[in-house]
């Protein structure tokens, strides 16, 4: 079986053994953006022909490929879902060369109605659920982070923080960019800012906090950066930090590094969880999929 | 005398008597980051040069162009700070055709420490001392907005908020504004984004709810700006509104009219002062200056 992990601005395939052992891999950097509408099956073959023309025959896919951007739009599945739930709900989508099921996102809605998405983490997140013993709360950090209770092998609720995009924008947008160096980051002032997020002030203060520690040189143009991340993923983590404590992250190790750090500073526990969580998961799915005879 | 409020992105220049009644008015687009350094004093004869030759001779500013980015860079004065305190604090700069003096801008330092600065809103808050009965909470916004807090007739502290900044980098930057049309402000929409700031839900979760909404049509994209602007200024008002509850707004009309509903909607009393709160605080700090014999 083939599994695709396939992002905005990503491609990741995986080829696997049905009990989801990975024999091969191939990235691209045909993300959904980058492939016009008509042409995602040029884009697949392009990566993973190699493997049809070696015997594969079943394809499945997961993320944003699934969007409205994407090759075919999936409608979301309702959560809390299972795996089996996830697998009785996959789009086939037509090809000539393979099968392909593809996963749909799930929905959810917050306290106040508000509506919630993913697609693609549901993926990652059923890959962990070994690991998080079936029940647990999720971060995936990121430009939207999720963060996602799981309980007894369900994805039972999730909730988005836009920390990711907002520190980009701020960064890039505003008077707080013209004061911050390309420095690496800094974790002592990461911490700092982490701290600052504790401190009972409203966010939208904190932020101009940035601007003043500079003028009056109490924070270095290399520090600004590293002091805004911790200012924004500290009110993440502490909004979405729960009684339990314990945050299992996935996704990138330099940025589940930030969010461990900033977990442990807010008196929670991190485990990081590996990278291969996406192909897991598609390797999971995979084995309850209705594929063709 | 001539009074001038000398902004980052606008003069406005006040001819007046010593009682502060307005004679005269000129506005120029010459904000000081249009004014290249060393042009400072031919900008200001531009715009004020046939007063003098009129005869006045006594000039007052306030504002940005009392920053590094100014004609002189002012020390600010720390707060709490009254009229007295402000004009014994007056930063004289050489010039041929008049007496300049210059107003300093204030400082103060948060509960956790961190800097507040201010530069021309200490002006318009003297200037409004009559209309708050020298006691009560001021809201001056903008991009930054100011909440001061004025006791007996002094500034005795105040607080900046990034909101106005942030919706414009939200706005611009992020996949928030590319769900949003250019339409005019719908009150009832803002009313919700205020209504949304009260949810218990964090800011930076309800963010991607803007996202979200718009994506399953619950809000459109003539309503997403509005309804952005509502939510961000929610959380400011929330924050910053105190016991009291009575808030004196000094600013732009639009602006004003947008933080009174919010204030309304968040349980607050707005009062709305006249847009000539900086000619008044000019002419009164104007009295107790110590002009050239």
């Amino acid at each position: 079986v083939i599994g695709v992990d396939w992002g905005t601005s990503s491609f990741r395939a995986y080829r696997m053994t049905e009990a989801g052992q990975i024999i091969a891999r191939a990235s691209a950097s045909s993300g959904i953006l980058q492939v016009k509408a008509g042409e995602f099956p040029n884009a697949l073959c392009a990566a993973v022909g190699d493997w049809l023309a070696d015997g594969e025959t079943k394809i499945l896919l997961s993320g944003m490929v699934g969007s409205r951007q994407g090759w075919v739009e999936a409608p979301y599945l309702p959560s809390p879902a299972d795996p089996a739930a996830i697998g009785a709900a996959l789009i086939r989508i037509p090809f000539d060369d393979a099968d392909i099921l593809l996963i749909p996102g799930l929905s959810d809605r917050d306290e106040a109605g508000t509506p919630e998405v993913m697609r693609g983490e549901e993926t990652q997140i059923i890959g962990a659920l070994n690991a998080i013993d079936l029940s647990g709360l999720v971060c995936l950090p990121g430009s939207h982070s999720k963060w996602a209770r799981v309980t007894d092998g369900r994805i039972a609720s999730f909730r988005t923080y836009f920390s990711g995009e907002a520190f980009a924008a701020l960064r890039t947008g505003t008077i707080l960019g013209r004061m911050m160096d390309d420095a690496p980051p800094d974790d002592a002032v990461f911490a700092r800012g982490v701290a600052r997020s504790a401190d009972g002030a409203h966010l939208l203060h904190q932020l101009f906090g940035v601007r003043s520690l500079a003028l009056f040189g109490e924070l270095g143009t290399r520090q600004t950066a590293s002091y805004l991340s911790g200012l924004l993923i500290g009110h993440e983590v502490r909004a979405a930090l729960q009684a339990d404590g314990t945050v299992h992250l996935i996704g990138a190790a330099p940025l589940c590094a930030l969010y461990a750090d900033a977990i442990a500073i807010c008196g929670g526990i991190a485990r990081v969880i590996d990278e291969d969580a996406a192909a897991r998961g598609l390797a999971r799915i995979g084995r309850v999929a209705p594929w063709a005879a």
